[in-house]
């Protein structure tokens, strides 16, 4: 049987509307009051129904994420940055992976569960402007998060990707590399993170009077470890050899370093390698990785808050671009073993 | 605006019962009707509202999928499963990590959110016996995962550990080894993984004649990298020496790696070295890691299978004890570069 406030008020000789009071933290309970109901909770394991609660505001308490792919880990500890942020206001994290599909992203942004969640936080990687007009009203508040920009009155979180990538690039500059290749090119349109990094590799090196020929961007087919791998395959194979590599993320970079590895190239020393994301795993290799590191804890409360903020009316509706943090960690991967 | 159920009728010229009859997959439409009512679905764009397909059958269309931690891509690689194949029935997923704090188990196993999810699956650490006997009744069918065993009429799905344990060790001694540690000693109570694995262990050197000393099991506090490090380095420090680890999982086994990098010993020649779980990370380090490849896919699978039949009702409440398959996957960490 689950213990019910009835229960709490009995035990402790209070009336159910005082319990109520100290569960919904009011503040006209005094210190004593507070301490005997809190006791009688204690006592009995009874455990608050955050879905009633959320139910007479209206609400579900459900908010959703979807990510393109929980087997990337940025985004699993995304997830999890997002869970713990949303459990701070007693939100639940519905959460999807749309594996990058624009189909997906374009069910997910449609709101087509619009009947069970409060808000929707959309990473998405393929969709497109047209498919967020088309949106079936406003009902449901969204929030973008990652490096596309729609122009449209959503918020929208993001690190500056092409600063971001400069400060890469000018770390591998300042540890005296001058063939950097960027592991990342794709044949998409423009507003895309691989395009922003890839303009932040250019601009670099160019204000810095080095070269950036195209024989030195790896086009890549997605964004995983053996895209890394095959790119910085293809590279080696047609004789360009790069003392550096800045890859579009960490797994890109992780593949990149195996076939290196493979060909009996040393990392740092013959080629230095940067990557994008600061997931664990980069900690931890035979070569750690220097990487760029987005505060993901950050994004994920920004995100959340500005969810509530829509809920709440607090404020006229989105369309603001929130910068989150980033910072260089640098390891052994440009470093080389201290 | 979203088309609706009466925009495809007016485009196809027939009942809305009829398009809902072909949307519904029900048998009696002629397939001349059904193509001529698919038509009109392409033509318009129109999604079938899924949410209101399942509250018409008196539920919600959502299970929800409790993991002890997204951060561990075993687990991601795993909800990641669960989401694909809840897709396959039209059911959405509500993730939750529960950091594997008996806590956050209870509270979830409780079903505290029982009024939005028709069914939970659960892949518990630190859930006693007792949390669970106190759930409040049956009204969410419940599906365990992983390897604890708790003797409740729930289903309960999970590779055989130490079988699973005991191949992994057959093959270390297939190569030669002879001072076999096992990374991953708990002083927790004896139905856990971490037992049972050590269990298949400690059988399989037994009945090799090969000794199973206290001194080759390290202990974790944990199931990260950092734990299987700090296990490894314990292990070297105290002046243990072995020629091969098996690691409770691949986290545990890429830390000890780590480690025996730092220290010069070369993986396999010096020690070779044995994970668990398959994780995607093991396929790419300088040294590919050998493991026990549980088959998620599967897992998953079978525990969306054990929810639809409860929500069913096709059979008596669970207790069934349903065994996922496994097989070893051999790479670097034992086998050398090839």
């Amino acid at each position: 049987m689950r213990v019910s406030l009835k229960d709490v008020a009995e035990r402790a000789g209070v009336s159910i509307k005082t319990v109520s009071n100290v569960v919904n933290k009011y503040p006209h309970v005094t210190p004593a009051m507070r301490e005997r109901v809190q006791r009688a909770i204690d006592e009995l394991g009874y455990q608050p129904n955050v879905t009633a609660r959320h139910l007479r505001k209206g609400r579900t308490g459900i908010i959703a994420l979807a990510v393109p792919e929980l087997g990337n880990p940025y985004f699993a500890e995304l997830a999890g940055a997002v869970i713990d942020a949303a459990a701070d206001h007693d939100l639940t994290v519905l959460l999807d992976h749309t594996r990058g599909e624009r189909e997906r992203e374009v069910l997910v942004s449609q709101g087509f569960r619009a009947r069970v969640i409060d808000g929707l936080i959309l990473s998405p990687l393929e969709l497109e402007v047209e498919d967020l007009r088309g949106r079936d009203g406003d009902d449901v508040p969204l929030v973008l998060l990652g490096e596309r920009q729609y122009d449209l009155p959503y918020d929208h979180i993001a690190i500056d990707n092409v600063a971001a990538a400069r400060v890469a690039v000018r770390h591998l500059i300042g540890r005296g590399r001058s063939t950097i290749a960027y592991l990342g090119g794709r044949t998409d349109s423009a507003n895309r993170p691989a395009h922003l990094r890839m303009k932040g590799w250019r601009e670099e090196l160019t204000e810095a009077g080095i070269p950036a020929p195209d024989s030195l961007v790896g086009r890549v087919g997605g964004w995983d470890r053996q895209d890394g791998a095959e790119a910085m395959a293809r590279m080696l194979d047609s004789g360009v050899r790069p003392d550096a590599v800045f890859a579009y993320n960490d797994l890109v970079a992780i593949g990149a370093m195996r076939v290196l590895h493979e060909c009996g190239l040393r990392v740092p020393w013959d080629v230095a390698v940067i990557g994008f994301d600061d997931i664990a795993e980069g900690r931890f290799g035979a070569v750690t990785l220097t990487t760029i590191s987005p505060d993901k804890q950050s994004i994920a409360r920004l995100a959340v808050e500005s969810l509530l903020r829509s809920l709440e009316g607090t404020e006229s509706p989105g369309g603001h671009e929130i910068a989150a943090e980033f910072r260089l960690v640098e390891r052994e991967s440009t470093l080389g073993r201290r």
